[in-house]
């Protein structure tokens, strides 16, 4: 496997400074924070005066369209970043080969898989977009209201709003800054947090009436069948979050979601728990597996069937008390 | 009415660290920015060796309870702070009289009804906590754990999360700083932000199961019964946070929330709305009021009667396209 030559924010300023036809590239599945820092490189790279463009191999949801530029240059690129991207086969299959040909990564993933020449990476950093801010501020580029909001995206949406336990002091910091050059933070959270699709409401609306409780309340169960995924036309997307409610349930220990397989030969089953169950353990019963707090299996037959079979697998922890 | 004597955050300081024997008073409803101002402020005051007391006419919620002490001073109060109180009245019945004494008066509500001796007030601080804790540092009082999770509570909270349009660059700083000091942000967010109530649950399932679209799907209307409060027992509490859905819907311009009377002689109406559509225009029309994005209005009869009336008082506007 290539090993990437490790850079520092400034050096990786100092590099981005001297290239022109750059192609920035984002993830799979792009979500806020691959979208803003490709936006906010790509809009401090243009006032630069370089040629740029960002490209994916999926399409970019519409909510953030408040990043794009009216419209990209053609050119044949000379310079390829890959930001937020752990691992090139994530770029997608239109950029399989291109995975072997890219120049600088800026990356938060411990895993990264050193697939770039360059890579800058701070796995501490909740964000990409925190990193790349780092690296246009070293650019001594003026960071406009636009670039703000891009970065301010990235930092938000890979928090949960700064309420997941990858926050920071820098974090905060880092939104502070954003905020004071002119972000429309308002606004983005709105749209990123206060905005639920039609289909999703129909969805966790169908869900929630399948929730019951098991073991004296520590136990939640919530079943999402096939039927409910097609009458609601709900995404992949409007899943988002579902399979947390049962253990966010006060007093619940053990959340379970039972998601039916496509073919509707079985179930998929999710657990997540507080510290008194251990999930993986229920679950390696169930021949699979998952760490302590969050773990899954999958069980053929109907939803009646998965949770018979997960319940018995809980049983001997809840024998124990 | 009394005109409170205006102090600065360094007078305000001055101020408490001449004083002994004080009693800290919070707020009907006791959220975390009444709470988190309170117990900042006594822990704050106890490390000074000051006898100090936390009282509250109503019962502090048992979620914050990581702020208490094991015991409280027994003292006849010499002086008496209130935070986060824009009003003796919200002290409650038990301090109906003790309104009158109140000496300090720390504050974020713009409509602060200066009924204190002494008033800090910032009105554009997103929360009482930002404010005390600026105080407590003019203090010079080491900032423990304990104290930095009591401020932090009440930004947080206060802000949605940081969510809300009230949170400015400086509640970022403030939450920064407060992580520095080793506040467990992460264990308060998941108490405040991530914990569901069960009747909560129970009573969003049944309301969403109501969810109805109108003028193409623009307007969306939740009913909330009786019923539905007395079978899932939901509190006053649990209700948070519901009316807001409908308009957070994809699409949707104006979001109604119909609430049964407890008397079930009608409906209270709630609308929350975006640009396109008045909200007290609409309300208006049926004897209510409110602001231009948040209004509401009552209706007698049951919830189909209640239903039409607001659709056709919404007729008007959505004729308008």
């Amino acid at each position: 496997m290539r090993k990437s030559v490790i850079l520092t924010v400034k050096e990786t300023a100092e590099l981005l400074l001297q290239q022109d036809d750059i192609l920035i590239l984002c993830h799979k599945n792009p979500d806020g924070d691959t979208v803003g820092s490709a936006f906010g490189l790509f809009h401090a790279l243009k006032s630069l005066n370089k040629r740029v463009r960002v490209e994916c191999n999926y399409a970019i949801p519409l909510k953030y369209s408040y990043m794009f530029p009216k419209s990209f240059d053609e050119f044949s690129p000379k310079y390829i970043v890959a930001v937020d991207v752990a691992d090139s086969k994530l770029l997608g299959d239109k950029f399989a080969e291109v995975g072997e040909c890219v120049n600088l990564c800026i990356d938060h993933h411990s895993s990264n898989r050193e697939y770039a020449e360059n890579l800058l990476l701070e796995a501490d950093s909740a964000s990409a977009c925190e990193l790349v801010y780092k690296v246009v501020r070293e650019m001594n580029v003026e960071i406009t209201p636009l670039i703000a909001d891009c970065f301010y995206t990235g930092i938000a949406t890979d928090t949960g709003c700064f309420k997941y336990s990858n926050t920071s002091s820098s974090t905060h910091r880092a939104a502070a800054d954003l905020i004071d050059l002119g972000c429309n933070y308002a606004k983005i959270n709105q749209i990123m947090f206060e905005t639920i699709r039609p289909n999703r409401i129909a969805l966790e609306q169908q869900a929630l009436a399948t929730l019951e409780y098991h073991y004296q309340n520590r136990c939640a169960i919530l079943t999402i069948t096939r039927d409910m995924l097609e009458t609601t036309q709900a995404s992949d997307d409007d899943m988002e979050g579902l399979p947390a409610i049962p253990r966010q349930i006060e007093g619940v220990w053990v959340g379970v979601t039972l998601k039916q397989l496509k073919d509707r030969s079985g179930y998929k089953i999710s657990l997540r728990s507080t510290e008194e169950i251990d999930a993986s353990a229920a679950c390696q019963l169930l021949e699979g597996g998952g760490h302590a707090r969050a773990a899954g299996c999958t069980v053929l037959g109907d939803a009646e069937n998965a949770k018979n079979q997960i319940l018995q697998a809980l049983s001997f922890q809840f024998q124990e008390d």
